[in-house]
């Protein structure tokens, strides 16, 4: 690439974190599949060149857009951590946070709804349902069947992602996030620490 | 067409089944995007010009193939009615049924992962969780607010199609059907009657 030995140019991070929040945008409102480099480009209002020159790949670029906008591990020890009988409501009341912000918003929402029909999304998702975030809550309130129970949880969640913000289903679409982490609450403490037969 | 003034041929029936378990089949495998109407064709060794013939559009048989395999009427009555604090078992029971039939799986899932990408499907899918199946049910049992608590179970239900049989969770992916049933019901039961907050 011309004048890449000059070193970054002012800019450089902020030229890449733009092509972040393009893509982070088009995977949520048009699918992996639909969302393509160009297009990515086109949005972040920069030559193509640049997107695969900071990112490599579409799946690379994928990946990051969608990774969580908190440390999974900080989450897994702030639900863990404290009444076991309230696990529940501090994950739902995480959960909505999240969602609730418009980049944690996107890049879940992206990562679901690329994961009904792109294979290495669906991969994605599994990993931080099963080894990152879910699984080491289940595992860590020691119940049993943590296995289990983390992918119940799962549920729930990729659930409350698809209806809630995919298909925008009402009246919950529009709920008040506090209405809809106090209804969640019981369900992902049922999952998480209540016998399950 | 040629020879339509005739009559249908023998057999006529049998092509139109063949050409919407093909529809099923992809629209399941590859969401509604990938699977073109030559792709149908060929899944059912038909000819293209046969697919809209029969069904007229790719979104008409979309809508005819992700038709439940069962009347929704029939299934609100048949939660509704009973005893009220085991509505939540005998939905459980009722999605259970049908997701484990190759045919309702192919036909739900196929509506799930197109209603990720494709307006339409959403429709349908808000259609089918609001005014023809949860709505109807959430309705029937008396509790308050039962356009929100169709859409919680909405949340739970789509959630288990998603991460049981689209993005393949373990264990929960191969975990037994009765013991999926009996983790569901306490939460349906919860949305459809409990106090939310």
């Amino acid at each position: 690439m011309r004048n890449s030995t000059r070193g970054r140019r002012p800019g450089t991070s902020r030229t890449r974190e733009q092509i972040a929040a393009a893509a982070a945008r088009l995977f949520a409102e048009l699918g992996y599949d639909r969302a393509s480099l160009r297009s990515i480009a086109a949005e972040a209002g920069v030559d193509p060149a640049l997107v695969t020159h900071y990112f490599g790949s579409k799946q690379r670029l994928f990946v990051e857009v969608t990774e969580l906008p908190v440390d999974p591990a900080a989450v897994v020890a702030q639900v863990v951590e404290g009444p076991r009988d309230q696990a529940g409501r501090r994950l739902a009341q995480f959960v909505l946070d999240v969602l609730e912000s418009p980049e944690g918003r996107a890049r879940v929402t992206g990562l679901v709804r690329a994961a009904a029909s792109e294979p290495e999304a669906a991969a994605l998702l599994r990993k931080l349902i099963e080894t990152r975030l879910v699984g080491p809550i289940a595992a860590g309130l020691g119940a049993d069947r943590p296995e289990l129970r983390a992918t119940l949880v799962g549920t729930q969640l990729v659930g409350l992602v698809m209806a809630r913000y995919v298909v925008g289903v009402r009246p919950l679409a529009s709920a008040d996030p506090g209405e809809v982490a106090a209804a969640l609450a019981p369900v992902l403490q049922h999952y998480l620490t209540e016998p399950l037969s």
